[in-house]
Order: structure tokens, then sequence, then C-alpha cells
């Protein structure tokens, strides 16, 4: 589609009467991409959108119709882990932004669940609101800047469609727990945890672009096993779930608007 | 000067033999870079290299036959407050790299110190490393990858040059200290704590821009008065006092290649 073209659908598409056409989805560990990138039948960019120096990866391509992308934050250089984490996950929002205009970001990944309020292993979330849950800063309305807490995009429709369960995430940029985060994540009222949600959120807000959060639980916060070790021993398996329900959502968007969902 | 000029430029920078042309000064709050401003005599740049729907100020201007330019990560669109900590820091990292080449970076701000070790309020300190202390992911190897420890570029003559302490700096996203937090400040050993400083080097070391810390230390974290209270009561005096650092830093900077530094 020609660029004047694309810039006229995205302002259409910003009163929601356009047909959803260009979509993120960002995750942040590759063992969470790969299987989409199958199901998607997505091709790594070899001329990748992002400058030199970043792991950043894209996968893309056509599918039903739609233009696919898969962002992940690819290896730290240094250490060859998954680039996870808040810090990673704000600058391919932001540098995916930039350079795909999307109609809609999906941030998709794993979390750790509550059972106290129904979650489950493998249970798969949309998230109705984000927050963060290790930005303390007790000073007047700075506060509240810390814990960012935002709604996230409504999709009455899609949450009618799919068998997904709704609650609220919370956001840190670590995978254990300490007393101070429980207190924040309590007063967020999160069922589920991870460690990019609500950074996501922030950058896709300053440019209204709207986003939808799915994420499975690989471990029970308040349960008996450690986190890392739960997280480990489910990951791949729960990752299964994750995408089933990736693929039902974007199922639902060919051929309807932003308003339609 | 014409773009290739400053390509070429840039190449000989990285060998350390072409003078230092283009400096970047990152500061997180309006507070603190408005003096700088003032002393460098930069004006706000009305024709933003940033992309619209982001708060993030360039001041710029020539001084001293160098480039300067202060990006102040701005309000808040929503609370109006300063947008503080890593996120922010590490997004105008990025852009400012993209968008203005600098052959060098300078993040310059306010910090927690520890009396315990040595630190007073109103001190200068030059960061020789910087790490993360909320970023913990107890599985191995993303251990190290959450804490980001790195050495800060070596500038021996400048420290030979200008009575700054010198020490150890330690980021999180809180302004408070939990116990977790204090337990991982002083495995970083660190001296002083900020909000920004590990994501800013975090980004440059993407690009392998070479980064000078400067944090002046607004209130004593092992003292007895709340840290909230005292940083109000000392940041607009201390922010004189980390002025006056950054100008004799910057005063060093004409004629010399980064290799000379």
């Amino acid at each position: 589609m020609a660029a004047i073209e694309r810039a006229a659908d995205q302002e259409e598409n910003v009163q929601g009467s356009g047909a959803i056409s260009t979509i993120v989805i960002i995750i942040a560990m590759q063992t969470e991409a790969l299987p989409l990138v199958n199901t998607f039948q997505l091709t790594e960019d070899p001329d990748s959108p992002f400058p030199k120096g970043v792991p950043w990866v894209r996968y893309h391509g056509t599918y039903k119709g739609l233009e696919i992308n898969i962002i992940w934050p690819g290896k730290d250089s240094l250490l060859g882990v998954d680039s996870v984490g808040t810090i990673s996950a704000s600058l391919v929002t932001y540098s995916s932004i930039q350079a795909l205009r999307p109609d809609l970001i999906i941030n998709a990944g794993t979390a750790g669940g509550f059972k106290a309020k129904g979650a489950s292993i493998a249970d798969v979330y949309l998230a109705s609101e984000v927050a963060f849950h290790d930005r303390r800063i007790p000073i007047p309305v700075f506060d509240q800047y810390g814990v960012g807490a935002r709604k996230t995009f409504s999709t009455p429709n899609l949450v009618r469609e799919i068998n997904l369960k709704i609650g609220k995430l919370s956001t840190g940029d670590s995978l254990d727990m300490s007393p101070h985060d429980e207190a924040s994540i309590m007063a967020n009222e999160a069922v589920i945890k991870d460690m990019e949600g609500a950074a996501v959120a922030y950058v896709a807000s300053l440019f209204s672009v709207p986003t939808i959060f799915l994420k499975a639980v690989t471990d029970i916060i308040d349960g008996d096993k450690p986190t890392a070790e739960e997280f480990l021993e489910n990951l791949a398996a729960v990752t299964a779930a994750l995408d089933q329900a990736v693929s039902q959502v974007v199922d639902f968007f060919p051929g309807r608007s932003l308003s339609e969902l």
C-alpha cells in the first residue's frame, strides 16, 4: 500500500472505521515467540527496520490479509539471554511504532498468577488494566506517575467471542516478588504479574496506539514452588496456550475495524 | 558541518583521534536542567528532532565550539510531573543517539548518597561503574543481565583536572529504598543511588557511545531524614553544585579527542 494511502488508513483507524491492517506483536522471549512465528508463517526480516547495534528481531509476513510483525527484543549481546524487562520492551515498542505505524499492538507473554484471585497454570488473561509495582516515588503526583496505572483498549466483542479470563496486570523488572512489590501489587488489585506490560502500555499511550495484553500463567505466585523453578518448568507447555490465544485474537481481526473489537 | 564530514568525524572519534564536537546531556528534571541551559546559553528547539506525541525537550546551541544538546524527558502529559526513571531515560537516550549522533553523552542529575561510604550533601560524583538494584531475576545468567553492571568511559585526565569524587552508582525506579533494594545496592558496592544512570548506560552501550555520569548528592540515604523531604529541601541548592561540575567537565572538552579525556 502506498505511503499516502497508509497514512489515510491510519487516520480512519483512529476514528475506528477503517479495517485493521498492520499489527505489531511484542514478545519478550524467543521461546514464547517462535510458536507464533510458525503459526503465522512469518519470516525473519533480513533488512531490519531497526538501527545497527540493537539485538531486536522482526519476524513478519501476511496472514489472512493482515500485515503481522512479531518483534522480539533479541538476545543480550554480552550475555546471550533474552532482553526481558521494561527497558527493552519500551525501546522496541517505541521503535516499532516509529518504523511500522501499527494499527494495533499485542503484548503477549507469560506471567505469574495469584491463585487466591482465581489464576491457574496455563490460564490466558486479557489485561483490563496495567500498572507498575516497583516504581515507588513518595512525593505527591510523582507517586501516581510511578504507579502509571492505565486502562487498556476495550474489546467487548472480542471478549464475548473468545474465552479468556480478564484481570488486572502489574509490571516490574524482577522475576521474584519482594514484600514491597507485593504491597504495590495488592494496591494495583492485580491478578497477574509480568515484566513488560505497563512499559509497553506507557509507550503505546504516548502515540495513542491501541494495545491488547495477553498473558499466560507459568507460575503461581502465592503457591508452594519457587517462582524461577516453576516458571522454567512450565514455560514451553504454557507457551502453547499463549500461542492458541494469540491466534484466536488475530483470527478475529480480518475485515474488522478497531471500534468493532 | 556537512553530513559527510560529520560521519567521517564520528569514525575518527571511535578511534579517539578526532576532536569532540557534539555532546548530549541527559537530565531527568527541569529544575536540574535549567541552570545549565542558562550557563551554556542554549535555546529550546522549536523544531524538535523527536516524534509528535513525546514530551521530550531539546535545548541546544554552540558553546566554545561544541554543539551542546541538553535533553530533558519533559513533563508527563497526563500528570504534569517530570518524566523521571529508567523508561523515559532509555527512550530519550535511544532517540537522541539516533537523531543527534553525539560523540559523547553526559548523564547529569541528583542522587542519594551513603554517608557510611563518604558521601555528603552537595558532593558531585563521577560514576566509575553503574548497575541496577531493582531487577532481580534469580535464573543463571539472567541474574547478571538484571544487574546490568557496566564500567563507565574512563577519563583519567579529566579526573586529574577536576576535583570530583569517584564512586559506583546504582540505579532503580524508586526514590525510596526497600530492604531488597538495599541488599542489591550493597552488592553493587554503590556510594550513590539514582533513578536513570544504568538505563542511560545500557542504551549508550548498544551504540558504543562513551558516557560520563555526574551525580550530585541531594539526600543521605543512611541518614535521619526521610528521603523525599530531604531531596526536595536540597534540590535547588545542590543543582548549583551540579551546574558547576558539568560546566567544568564541558570546559575540558574543546580541542580534545575522546582518548585525551
